[in-house]
């Protein structure tokens, strides 16, 4: 028997995105979004959505750029942190010790000490309600050598990325591998 | 040190979202999807991107309506079924064992038998490059009485969700609860 629970924005998994980006002062700020996902493969595209009133709307809509930052489960504290506290009033990077630079790619910092960060240049506005959706297109993806392995890409075991179950409002962490993708289904 | 990756589509989590729709024929189909999550909080809406080449995309355009099905780690093998094979040539309902449901709200079908759904009407149409962004606003959720706690909400170890890593092309369980949001990070 199912049970409707109404309109509301549940989905599993909900992603944890630490969005970089710099204000009219150059000030560097991070933003936790939790709205948001790939969305292109060609070009490769970001969507991420928030309210206007956000410090980071009015700083996308100024530099056209950000970055998405992927963090360790060791970082969830610092991630909670980022959704919880205005960049009007608080140095986020200074307040969590984390180093900003400058992309070489677009005009956005990421977080030296972040382990996967994918550089984004914008590329479409949609207005859709209370938020505000800016989709960005993937220049490059930059990640730590040491969570990468023999493939060229990252071990999600070492990644640790985690993410958000938002009817609970609680983080939750990777669990099992349970099959390869593109080919467990050909069983059936 | 950072290495760079290319322009990718790699983010973690990558969800898998079950795209419920009709064909002109009221032939139900399902389509796993990768891009897409939550767009907006008012109206509640989720974004999905597919090729236009894909049945679904036809059928969307069509009915102006889909459902998002997510389901638990013991049907894992079943959603990689519904990425690998075209609903044009194959009755995937039929073919694992899925009742298709016509949902009272939108004219579109889900999974009896899936734990977790959200029902949509097509709002926003946005054509990114390859792919076509369907934004659905979100009518309704139906979950499983077996799943949902005293909270009123799903326990997540009762839905067991699971999602995707595009880089190793592996699906993965949900893991250990890390800690309470808007509130961990008030440490800092």
């Amino acid at each position: 028997m199912k049970k409707s629970l109404g309109a509301r924005t549940i989905i599993y998994p909900t992603p944890v995105l630490i969005v970089g980006t710099y204000d009219s002062q150059e000030r560097p700020n991070l933003m936790a979004v939790a709205w948001g996902g790939i969305c292109c493969s060609t070009p490769p595209c970001v969507a991420i959505s928030m309210r206007k009133a956000t410090y980071t709307h009015g700083n996308i809509k100024l530099r056209k750029a950000f970055t998405v930052n992927i963090l360790s489960e060791n970082m969830v504290k610092e991630a909670d942190y980022y959704g919880v506290v205005s960049g009007k009033s608080e140095d986020k990077f200074a307040k969590t010790n984390i180093t900003p630079v400058k992309s070489d790619l677009v005009d956005a910092p990421y977080g030296k000490e972040f382990p996967f960060i994918l550089e984004c240049k914008l590329l479409k506005i949609v207005e859709i309600g209370s938020h505000t959706q800016f989709v960005g297109e993937i220049l490059d993806i930059k990640a730590e050598e040491s969570i990468i392995d023999s493939s060229g890409f990252p071990d999600i075991e070492k990644l640790k990325p985690f993410f958000f179950d938002p009817a609970k409002s609680e983080y939750l962490g990777t669990g099992k591998k349970l099959g390869k993708g593109f080919s467990i289904g050909k069983e059936i």
